[in-house]
């Protein structure tokens, strides 16, 4: 499979918008700011849920979406996707119906509404994943992977303000979403690989953001053994990732990285005196750029 | 009043686990990470929401959370909050029995659970909230604050992968709360203030977090004229800002920041020659850090 199928495109002039302000001189100043806009998704008649996004890919987000949250199943079949950009809404229309409204029932009483993080029947699903033990990550492809992805194009370095998620294989960067909310881009990912009939084996999820709970719940449920970020950790992440023997990297940033999950899959090929670090002025424009990134 | 009346307390060993894990060489190494836990939140009989939090204060948590979605008016009586550990749930008891179910249905249909957006009925009060044109933000506090907030101890600089958010009044921080989501931050900001008495009259919101739409709904909510980030902006945070007549300063670190709304507030009385940059060290580790925010 070719490097990157999907790769951001900063050029888009959707994307960003260009504001007026002023500066610490109080003197007048332009900057590019990424868009965020609402898009209100439906699974046949029923309304689910009004989300935030940049807007790029509405189809592959509505999709990922409703995958993630168990409202789609794998084996559904998928009679159309209308998305009206006036009115900002998108329609998934299945053969089957599905169970919704018990759903958005359990929902509203158990999950993290506004808190970014889905519990309920997720963690059902969660408990029965088994990832593929014989899955390997090579250093050599971490290495390569980080430098391809922190050297390409992106919204993150034209603006700001933004996550990004990459699905790779060995070292290849095949998919590569950016969106205001991390949730986002792994859906788009989900949904990308569900419409396009990409599987999970063998694959490598990479994202800028940190390795909490709801990472990790994500990127197990979608299958995937291995799962890297530039950022940190929280404890419940690792235990999470521990019970699913999800391999967990993070902290990569040039020749360093730390694994607190599933070390097992890692092969130590690559020759450390061979592998650059970030030169000063990556790690410099991606700190300035992930500072943005804060969510 | 006083400065830090609540500053992050990075020594408490219920906030950060030390687990063990292997390097970029394969060697064993320890290091710290953020605890994540879920406390369920009970309004009256009513179970509300399950959140993620490092477990702190769970006590402003919940009522802030409650403000901030406007299940508690500002002139509800609190009758008491319980907070039980071992099953991890707050229960909030107020005398005047709030319209819950209501809010809760609707909520279902329009706001963004999981992707960390409240809509519906928050955004009617945002129309009517009028804040106080005559506040102002100088140039002076906005240097002593990002100053003192940024060489303050913190979970933040001990263990990363955290948001942090301070109430400040003129160049003085006083209530510093972090957690592993912004809205608990600032909700625990929220919470903090109801049950002590603080208004919002003249204070400043400094945030690690980025300016997106919901933050500004919060801080608008809040009352609070002026907010302060060192991460970016989206356009459609800006635009909500310029609606409600807020101060917004973004990308806030050394001598540099910008601001895209309600510039009319800032005074410009900082001498820019006595102001120090960053030192390299500062901006180094907090560049660091701050990578590890990206949420």
């Amino acid at each position: 499979m070719d490097e990157f199928l999907v790769a951001p495109d900063p050029a888009d002039p959707r994307l960003t918008a260009r504001l007026a302000g002023v500066d610490q001189d109080g003197q007048a100043i332009e900057t590019s700011v990424v868009m965020e806009r609402p898009l209100t998704l439906f699974l046949n008649g029923q309304e689910i849920v009004t989300m935030m996004t940049i807007g790029d890919y509405p189809d592959y987000l509505a999709v990922g979406y409703l995958l993630n949250q168990n409202m789609l199943r794998p084996d559904d079949e998928i009679a159309g996707i209308d998305y009206d950009e006036e009115i900002e809404t998108v329609v998934v229309r299945t053969a089957r119906k599905t169970n919704y409204e018990k759903k958005l029932g359990k929902k509203t009483l158990t999950s993290g509404c506004a808190q970014g993080t889905v519990f309920g029947d997720v963690m059902e699903k969660f408990e029965t994943v088994a990832l593929d033990p014989d899955a390997v990550l090579r250093t050599s492809w971490l290495y390569a992977l980080t430098k391809k992805i922190n050297t390409t194009h992106s919204l993150y370095l034209a603006a700001g303000a933004i996550h990004g998620c990459v699905l790779c294989e060995e070292d290849r960067p095949l998919i590569y979403m950016e969106d205001v909310g991390r949730h986002n881009a792994i859906d788009k990912i989900a949904g990308y690989m569900f419409l396009n009939g990409i599987g999970p084996e063998r694959k490598i999820f990479y994202t800028t953001g940190r390795l909490t709970s709801e990472m990790i719940i994500k990127t197990v449920q979608m299958r995937i053994p291995v799962l890297i970020s530039r950022s940190g950790f929280t404890a419940w992440g690792v235990d999470l990732a521990r019970r699913a023997d999800l391999t967990l990297v993070g902290r990569a940033r040039g020749k360093r990285f730390i694994a607190l999950a599933g070390e097992h899959r890692i092969v130590y090929d690559a020759d450390q005196a061979t592998v650059e670090e970030e030169s000063p002025k990556i790690r410099r424009k991606a700190s300035m750029e992930e500072e943005e990134n804060a969510a």
